[in-house]
């Protein structure tokens, strides 16, 4: 756990927010992750910030709110609450997030999913200053994720306690690059390939994706003019930072009043400490018409019922099925290491970076673009074996990008 | 321990803060005791708290703050910092405080004296809104322990580790009268009988105690007219609670424009992280004309530097040397503990309670009948064995109160 516990803090704090003199860090952490953290804290010195400041989560604490709290406390927290995050993502704040996620999963299986729903809605509102700014990538954010021992039990039934931990710690520093002896050079790498697809994918010139499966997918889903692709390092005010770690993505927008046909999740979602099973959503002319699971209906209800933009889609993001992550064959029963490991759409909103000169652009001109707008931005996981993805390019081309699963030889 | 928490979790909330239906609680509390924590939500929400928050601390995160972040930074701290706790003394806000120690008196100790003074004045200014409304018992609070590895090293350096931290665990459930099948009742009657002795103290109608001791205190401090000792549980909004727990004290304001002499402290004296040994102060009519200690002077200095207030006492406290604490013979290194283990004097803010009708006077009135006002209070303990305290009552008669260190049989 040392090891990883060193090179998890690398990651985070050189590669992921890639801290700079006199910047502000926030670390949201977890009572389970008290080393790590510390280790954290102290590179973050070492790169001479000018403060860090540390919440600790505590899964018990959430699970106790949920049970006792009635949805209207939930949706009424303290303005202070919410002033701490968004703090980080003032224009007078140099200031930069690391997220350290070490939660189990299935946390909250017993809370009401109502409650759910609405306290993560009330959250995203109150929050709206700092996503705004990360969604545009005018605040630097990263998330790790660190060994739970509930999480490695979900994932490792037939382990004991501590193997399970210990083997989830080997599967994160591997996902992470974190076990070999130059991790930063591991990223630079990695985040030079992902430029180089996501390059090839806006010269493509793509109008439109048709993605089918056996499963039952079956979806064209538009991209807006200017689009461009996403994947590995971004950068805010001329410093890269990585947002998530592990990342094995290429994404983009979808034009929002463009997508028809029918999606089928082919991995559980794990969302708010419940996991959705068995996710279908039918969508017209970019509406989400129909929708059903056969786990936590409730709560797919409450994301999709948020306001308008939650009734489309927001993020369409490309993996291959022989990505890292995906050969371990292993659900991760979590969403930064799952949506790393399969294609995927999010609910919601979209990444203004998304397309050309977007960062600068007002709410109207990016929604007069295609993009959308939600206080919800869930990912869900569609990529299969034998996905098959072809694009229709602007000028009339019919390009195939995955057959199989995978990309084809001119993206890979 | 599972013992040691149960009955620690339910001082805090039903004889601590004693939590009523629709409650706020803020629980301060230490990553060193997530299990209490836990048990102590739990119990708060059983008693129908409306909402509890938890800020765990961290003695690694504070220390790396103090090496690291320049004395600006520290003392300009976020506004949302303050607001959290604040908003528990807001007047629409039906909130109550608990505190759970769990800290290394000794964490500090290579810290900068002089940034942890100023840091501590800035908190204090911010929290003003908070602290007014503690002092007066307009807000209910609490304040209990819990072994930390550290400690119990510095208190038992000669025991293993698993040991000391056992001892202290016993040490602080004895002295927090958690020991036994009904801590509730035992509270009780201990508040009773402190208070029957702080009727008689308020009855003599004292004009002047007199300290006298071989150690070299001669101090004669005045009292106010109108005063009152307080001692066991206070009373906010109808509703009693336990401040600090344990509390072996009597105590009252003295009048800071009469107090002449020397007083020498019988005990190191542990602020922030730092421990100051040998503390001596003068005082002629009321004001501190010199002071010394033979370690961490500059953070003495801080403190009696801090405001006008802080240049004189606002705190006399009486505590018997055969009191349950002091016959442990145990220097606990933290005022929680100390200070009820023998008589005692704060530096800095009077309590307004310690007046008739204090807490509802005007800052001016309180001023006018010579109770102190500033950003400070820091107990510091002077009892000793041999401690003879000497009343002059407004009637002109002369009855001894301590002779050799305890109360004399009327006080008893």
């Amino acid at each position: 756990m040392k090891k990883l516990i060193k090179g998890l803090a690398q990651a985070a704090v050189y590669t992921g927010v890639n801290v700079q003199e006199g910047e502000e860090v926030y670390v949201i952490s977890s009572v389970h992750a008290v080393e790590l953290t510390h280790e954290v804290v102290r590179l973050c010195y070492e790169r001479k910030a000018k403060r860090v400041v540390v919440r600790y989560r505590d899964d018990e604490l959430t699970r106790l709110d949920y049970a006792h709290q009635t949805i209207d406390t939930l949706t009424h927290k303290p303005q202070y609450v919410y002033d701490e995050r968004n703090y980080f993502a003032r224009d007078d704040v140099k200031g930069c997030v690391i997220s350290i996620l070490c939660s189990d999963p299935n946390g909250l299986k017993d809370a009401d999913g109502n409650k759910i729903s609405a306290a993560h809605r009330a959250d995203m509102k109150g929050l709206t200053p700092y996503y705004d700014k990360a969604m545009s990538h005018k605040v630097k954010w990263s998330i790790i994720a660190y060994p739970h021992p509930e999480w490695a039990k979900l994932m490792f039934p037939d382990l004991k306690p501590k193997d399970a931990l210990k083997k989830l710690g080997k599967y994160i520093a591997k996902t992470t690059r974190v076990d070999n002896d130059n991790p930063a050079a591991a990223w630079e790498k990695h985040n030079a390939e992902l430029k180089a697809r996501s390059k090839k994918l806006k010269e493509l010139n793509i109008k439109e994706l048709h993605y089918v499966n056996k499963l039952g997918t079956d979806l064209i889903v538009g991209l807006p003019e200017g689009y461009v692709f996403g994947g590995g390092s971004d950068i805010c005010g001329g410093v890269s930072f990585n947002a998530n770690m592990p990342t094995e993505e290429v994404f983009s927008a979808p034009d929002c009043r463009n997508i028809n046909g029918v999606v089928k999740a082919s991995m559980p979602l794990c969302y708010g400490g419940k996991i959705i099973e068995g996710l279908s959503l039918t969508l017209k002319d970019g509406r989400i018409t129909d929708y059903s699971a056969d786990t936590n209906l409730d709560i797919l209800k409450g994301i999709i019922e948020t306001d308008e933009g939650s009734r489309s889609l927001g993020e369409v993001a490309l993996v291959p099925y022989n990505s890292p992550i995906s050969k371990l064959h292993t659900l991760f029963y979590e969403t930064l290491f799952d949506e790393n490991a399969s294609c995927h759409f999010a609910i919601g909103e979209a990444y203004p970076t998304c397309i050309e000169g977007g960062k600068d652009m007002s709410r109207d001109e990016l929604t007069k673009r295609g993009l959308n707008y939600s206080d919800v931005h869930v990912d869900f996981m569609v990529g299969t074996k034998d996905l098959n993805i072809t694009a229709t390019t602007r000028d009339g081309k019919t390009v195939p990008v995955f057959v199989d699963g995978n990309f084809t030889k001119e993206f890979e």
